[in-house]
């Protein structure tokens, strides 16, 4: 299992008129957990795009708790439960400033050749990136 | 069943360096769709907020298989297919251009009193607008 | 001369929490007044990318003088003063519901050749659809 | 006077199909920039708000010069170069990774009582957090 927690702070550009997150908002906190995970493990997901492969959103799930509010620094959880395939799944938790969990999802990726722009493997070097977190999981 | 098409532009402002809409803007375009349906039958949302009752969203699903490139003129479908009870649920497609469906999701959406901001029912005058299409439906 | 006006809803995802329309929010709205005013003279924004020309903001400027709400239908009025040559600059104006001076702006823009990235002339075929406007204007 | 620079990365959200930062983006950067500026010298923003006091931004100008891109790890500088009155004007710079200057820009804020909208002056608690670094300025 790999996981990585990154804080962000909530900008007013992200509350709307009820005075919380907008609902609209998480996929981008999401996409900056995943890249914050995969900077940890040194492979930022630039490189991703530079060796010719895109990293699509096939799908996301989101369940709503609790929200947080303007200035609040949040906690974004990503968890790596099973070794990328043609897919990876990213699964997200958010967390208030308090502790309290303010809401949890997933992400699925698809690996797409940029050049044919058919699904594929996760590339190799990647895969060597991630293998040693998932032998300790054993 | 009540459904409603809606049609938007996509905007430089929404497309990333994939060429694609961001993955993240579908919220705000499953927003707009849900509105335009309210609208439609003459209970605009923010008629709900004037009420006291706020919504906020309680879950959302999202499968992306084609994505809509800039300038496309794309549908939004929002359906309701079930009565709204404490909880409504919306049923989201977008449609590229060409008619070939870009994605397919659901909007789960609370009912809250905003003074107890607690659970309530959806109110009875939305309901009385929305019960004939129910009946119809049969 | 060559005006277009452009109507817009404000949305929910549009609004911060003081309830009004966010205030990094009108570049967007901008982009859609000057893309609709291109797309009514018969040149969308789009056949410029076609035919190799980019056009990045150079400078913007706006004077906010009052805020739109929730749902507003808002009117963006979109100005080209002076034929473009190598930059292209729109007055903006955004107008409220009732009617009332919003915002008030200027958006310049510079023409590049997507292959040198220098600065270049306004294609010859848009400036023919241009011309027009600005003989009428005299 | 009283500078302050702050890191922020940009995000796969943040950038258009040109491959750069959109325009639209950068009053976002600005906010975050005055908010950790006034954090800074401990006094956040929220405080402002929570006073009764209500900052809404009266004009913002930006000149960009180059953009960042995916992934970079810019800097936004804030200064305030002027003891704030019933206004308060933040010049912004933006740097890239390689140091250079990627916008400039200005963005004035009223203060408004939250109670009665109307301008009011800059509240007493927030220039006593100020003035040292202008007393240092002469």
């Amino acid at each position: 299992m790999l996981q990585y927690d990154y804080q962000i702070r909530v900008r007013y550009a992200d509350v709307d008129q009820m005075g919380y997150v907008y609902y609209g908002h998480y996929p981008r906190y999401y996409e900056i957990g995943r890249a914050e995970l995969l900077r940890s493990i040194g492979f930022p997901y630039k490189r991703l795009e530079e060796e010719g492969v895109m990293c699509p959103v096939a799908a996301i799930h989101i369940r709503y708790l609790r929200a947080p509010c303007y200035d609040e620094l949040i906690t974004i959880r990503t968890t790596i439960k099973k070794l990328p395939s043609t897919h990876v799944t990213f699964k997200m938790e958010v967390f208030l400033e308090s502790g309290k969990l303010a809401n949890a999802g997933e992400v699925k990726l698809a690996f797409v050749d940029a050049k044919t722009m058919k699904t594929t493997y996760a590339p190799k070097n990647l895969l060597e990136k991630i293998h040693p977190y998932f032998e300790k999981a054993n």
